[in-house]
This record gives structure tokens, sequence and C-alpha cells, in this order.
């Protein structure tokens, strides 16, 4: 997408492969600052240390410290090395693990001397099919919205709500949730989209806003408290979030708040879409509610809040009281029956097992 | 309520009625200090900078700043320019404008050297009252906090959520939405409550975790996104939130972000009750979806977020990036047919036309 009037993607081939480079997520959405890494350990850090995120993105920078770590030791051992010490950065992380399998796939039956160029030429493929999966997504993303349109009020832009950030910068490019709206805007469709900045790590406010920001799309923030307010009066069109993991039958675990947002929804009539890749299908589970184990994530999250102060430095505040305890439940499950649809690369479906067998149906269950 | 072991209200008179002392609720929640106020345009500043906020604490303010008022100038020139000032000082305030004309009203008749004594007499008598009408409040709360005690499970404290401040912060002493909660706590009753930061203001973290910390009472920290996530999973037994504005039929009118909780209460099967003073009630509206206008508030309060640096001062940190509008409404609507019940000083009733009319039947439209 584009960044000061030129196209980006979140990862790129630096001196032919010698290198890549990212954008350092951490320091946004106050400065827009790239990172050049050039060593295994290099590409590892900027993992664990969340320079980049988003499972795509994370997978992705995997594969390109693979690229790395065969271009310091293409040995065994040293593939054995590069392997484990990226697994070792996010070790919940699922598209890590697949990404650093594929490549390890590739590398472990070829001769030591070969893999260097044999990883660049996988993690290249990985980034183009993430970016070839999502722009697929934002196809057919964007012919809902096309469906949508006649019906929304003519005297003011197609009104989109999302929730935390499935942008871009959680992928390679065009991101999930938001590459239908990209490619509407892109397609010369008036629209405008509520950000909820997604407490407690406001990546609504931080990551999306700056993306909607640079890419010239018009976009309201909102304190996660408003979008409910705004369904009521009759001022958002439709909902798109984004999905962690999404069931067999369609219930779809998503950043915490996303299930009070589709409530909203539902209580009002709002279309409430979901875009997913089907990797981030759980073919194995059903009831999301009962069966998605939440990670209760740090007390700090809540407690304390980074941005910039007013001298122009960085900083954080603490918000709550000293003895205060916070809770602080990373994800919620959205049950299906408040799902308006689920937007995948392969087509739109129902939130239900027919509708995801349909469309999926090598991972059917008889 | 108590802080630091000590038993503490809103205001107080000091020197005998010739000054008064309030809390500075802008150093909540990280500084504990008061304020003497010992003029008229002190008590007036005291309101518009917001050091006192909440309805019935800003009313208490005004008729302790025309006790100062009289002080100063005991003519009918001086009586009318205290009414002046501290009208001046939050315009569309209703509490204000009602203490004001009830301390006037008392006065106007009088020579100007009784009015001191007696508008010192009806400041107390306005402040006592609304500790007995929030106390009211607490004893009928309390009533139905026994009544779901046994439906609760035994293995752990009973689980209320709230959302914003309507503690009694906002009152003289005891709070509307909170009063319940402090009754059941001083009765014994093992509870703990979830308090909704409520962002963008953030009343949840700055105020009634201040409160709740310094009564003692147990008490965690979350996000707004956080609540429907628990409700799911049978953490939360009941819902207690405050009212700004309840129409005839029983809409509720609270902080942005309340219709989002009755909608997770509704969706599994919490009590969703609301605390209220029976002036809070406009006997002419009914649809407040439709017919209450909701303010729309400074985009920075979105923005821009203030906490204990790190340093130890206290500061601002800019959230959202440069270029993104944010959209600010300070109110929301939940409709009636998501309440449980309306919890007022006369007793508990349904949110319906019958249950208001059946307890205040001299406000009933035929």
């Amino acid at each position: 997408m584009l960044v000061n009037g030129k196209p980006w993607r979140t990862i790129w081939a630096e001196d032919g492969g010698q290198a890549f480079g990212v954008i350092d997520q951490t320091r946004l959405p106050h400065l827009f600052e790239t990172v050049t890494l050039r060593t295994l350990d290099e590409a590892a850090h900027a993992i664990s240390a969340m320079i980049v995120r988003g499972a795509p993105l994370i997978g992705a920078t995997a594969a390109w410290g693979m690229v790395l770590g065969m271009k310091e030791d293409p040995s065994d051992a040293g593939l054995e090395n590069a392997y484990r010490v990226l697994l070792a950065t996010r070790p919940t992380a699922v598209n890590l693990r697949w990404a650093l399998d594929e490549v390890r796939a590739v590398l472990a039956p070829l001769p030591a001397d070969a893999r260097f160029e044999a990883a660049k030429a996988k993690a290249e493929a990985i980034c183009d099919e993430d970016v070839a999966l999502n722009e697929a997504i934002g196809e057919n993303g964007l012919a809902i919205i096309r469906d949508l349109l006649p019906k929304a009020p003519k005297n003011r832009p197609f009104q989109i709500l999302t929730h935390c950030n499935a942008g871009w910068l959680a992928t390679v490019d065009w991101g999930t949730a938001l590459a239908p709206i990209y490619k509407a805007f892109d397609a010369g469709i008036d629209l405008h989209v509520w950000v909820d900045e997604t407490r407690p790590r406001n990546q609504g406010a931080n990551l999306t806003a700056w993306e909607l920001n640079s890419h010239g799309v018009p976009h309201t923030v909102l304190a996660d408290n408003a979008g409910g307010h705004y369904m009521q009066h009759g001022m958002v069109d439709m909902v798109i979030v984004g999905s962690d993991r999404t069931t067999a039958r369609g219930d779809v675990c998503n950043k915490i708040g996303t299930y009070l947002k589709a409530l909203a929804a539902h209580d009002n009539g709002v279309p409430f879409y979901v875009g997913l890749p089907s990797p981030t299908i759980d073919w194995t589970l059903d009831d999301g509610v009962k069966e998605i184990p939440i990670e209760e994530r740090s007390q700090d999250e809540v407690r304390r809040i980074w941005g910039k102060l007013d001298s122009g430095d960085f900083g954080w505040v603490t918000l709550t009281p000293q003895g205060s305890a916070a809770g602080n439940p990373g994800f919620d499950v959205t049950p299906a029956r408040l799902v308006t649809g689920l937007i995948t690369e392969r087509g739109t479906c129902p939130a239900t097992r027919e509708g995801l067998a349909a469309l999926f149906p090598e991972h059917a269950r008889s």
C-alpha cells in the first residue's frame, strides 16, 4: 500500500538478498522508520522485539531469517540452528512454525552450497503467496461492498467499522480485513472507515489509522466504547474485522472487544463480516467460546500506555491507581450466529459448518 | 466512604462555613489532595476546572458557592451576581441550576444580614439530602445483590461489573451505581468489582478504581473491550451502572459504551441494573435513542491521554497519528429492553413506563 505516495510492502530484499528490510512497527504511528536486517540474530530479534508483528508477516520474516542463516552457515547444523533460533522467538505463533517448516523442507535435501539461493527463492515465494492470498480476500470483499452500496444512504460516504489491525502491516501487503477496504478505495468508491482504537494495545490507533492515513483512506479513530452508538444512529453500513482463529462452524476468535461490536451490529442490522485467510481456520474446533483458550496478557498493557509526549519524546504513562489490579484477556470469541459472512481467498460463505465445507471440501469432516 | 481508613465526603464546611473543602479530582488517581475554597470565584473555578465533577456534587458545590457569595455581598445584587457567576460555570448541568434555584428561593425573601446563615443551612441540607438519596439507592441495590447471591458460584466472590464512575466522588457520598456495592461490601458480602476503564476520559481507571481501592473493595480494572468475554465465561454475576438521564419508559442515557455492556449482559443472561436518583428521570422523553441529543466532545479526549510519567511527573501523551480525526460521542442510550431493573431511592422497578409510574405516580402521565 502507499506511504507518502509510494507503494510499500512490509518486508523486502536488500543487497540482492544478502539482507532484508522491514518497517519498525514499534515506532508507529509517530515515526515511519525502516530497519535493515543483515544477520540471523537480527532477524530473530526483529520478531521477538515486535519490530514486526502480525501472523503472516512473522512467517515471512522467519523465512527471510532462514535466508540470512544460510548466508552465515549453510551446513546441516547451520540449518537446524537457524530453524531453532527463529522458532524460539514467538513459540506460539502458528505461522512462524509453518514458514520455518516450509523453508526447511526445501533446503534440507539440497547441498549446502545451493541452500542460500534456494532459501531466497522460497522466502520470495512465501511473501508473494501471502500477497496473492490477501488480494483475493480483497477482491471477494470488494464484491460484498458493491452489493451493500445501493442500500446505504447516498448523502454520505459508505461507512465501514473495523477493530484492531488486520491491515497490510500485519501481512506482507493488503492485509486481511483491510484488503476489501483498500480494493474499494482504489476502485474509487466513496468510503470512510471508523477505526476502533483497540485498547489496551491500541493497534487501531497506532497501526490501522496510520495505514489508512498513509494510503489516503478517509477515517476517524474512536474509543472502543463508541461504535454501538454510531450503529444505533445508522452511521455504520458494514463491519469488517480479521480473525486469529476460526472454528469449523464459523466461531471467530479475534482481538478482545470484537464480540461487543458483533453484538451491536446484530442488534442494529449492520452486516458483520470477517476477512480471513484459510490457514487461520482451525478445522479441529467447533465451539469457540468453550474450546479456544484465551491468553491472559500482562496487566501493564492496561495499566500503562505509550505515546508521544508533549516534549516530542516518546514515553509511557501510568493510568491506574497504585494497588489496583488489571485484567487483560487478549482475545474473545464471536459466535457464528453473529457473523454475516466469512470472506476468504476462495470466496465468501455463511459462518456455518456447511458454508465453510462448501468452500474448503478437502477439510470437511464427514 | 473511607480513604486511608477515615470516612470522607467529597465536600465539607471549613472555618464554621466561612469556607468549604473539596477533593481535587483532577489529581486522582495518583494524588489525593484537598482544596479549601474561600471565595465565590474560587468556588466557580472549582466547578469550571472540573476540580469537582458529577451532577450531584456540582449542585452541592454551587450551593456552597452561594454561601461564599453571601459572605462577600449579601445584598440583592450580590445574590444575583453569585447565582449568575455559578450558573455560567457549566451551563448545561441540570443539577447546577436546580441547586442554585433552591438556594436563591430560600435567600431572596430574607433580609441581607440573614442570608449567609440561611445559605449555610440550605447548603448543608442539600448535601445531606444527596447522601440520604444515595444511601436509599444503596439499600435497595443491596436487596437485589442478596437476591442474586444464591444463584452465583460459591467458589469465588460475587462479581459485579461497572462502567464509568457513578461513585461517591460524583456525589456527596455513597454514589449511585456504587452505593449498592459499598452497602454490600460493608455488610460483609464477599464481592469483587470489574471496573471498565471507560475511555476516552478513563473515569473508571481514574476514579472508580481509586474509590474502591481507598475503601478496600476488591476490584480489577479492565479495558472496555474485555467485559463481554468475562460475561461469556460466567465471570460476571451482575452489572450496575449509573444514568445521566432516564426516559419515562426506562431508556437509559449513560457514559458512552454502556450500551455495549448491556448487549453483552443480555446475550449472556447477566442481570443489568441501573442505579439512579429520581431527579435524573426525564418524564418528558420516551424513546431515548431518537430523542436524546448526544454531545460530541473534543477530539483531543481520544487523541491524547493523561497519566503519571515514569519520571514521577504528570503529563499527556498523544496516541493517534497526525492527520487522523477522532470521533467522541460522550454518551449512548441503552434501550429499556436490555435493562433488568432501575434502582431508585424509592425502590427497584422494571425499566418500563408502568414500572416507573408505579414508583413515581406523581409524574405518571395519563
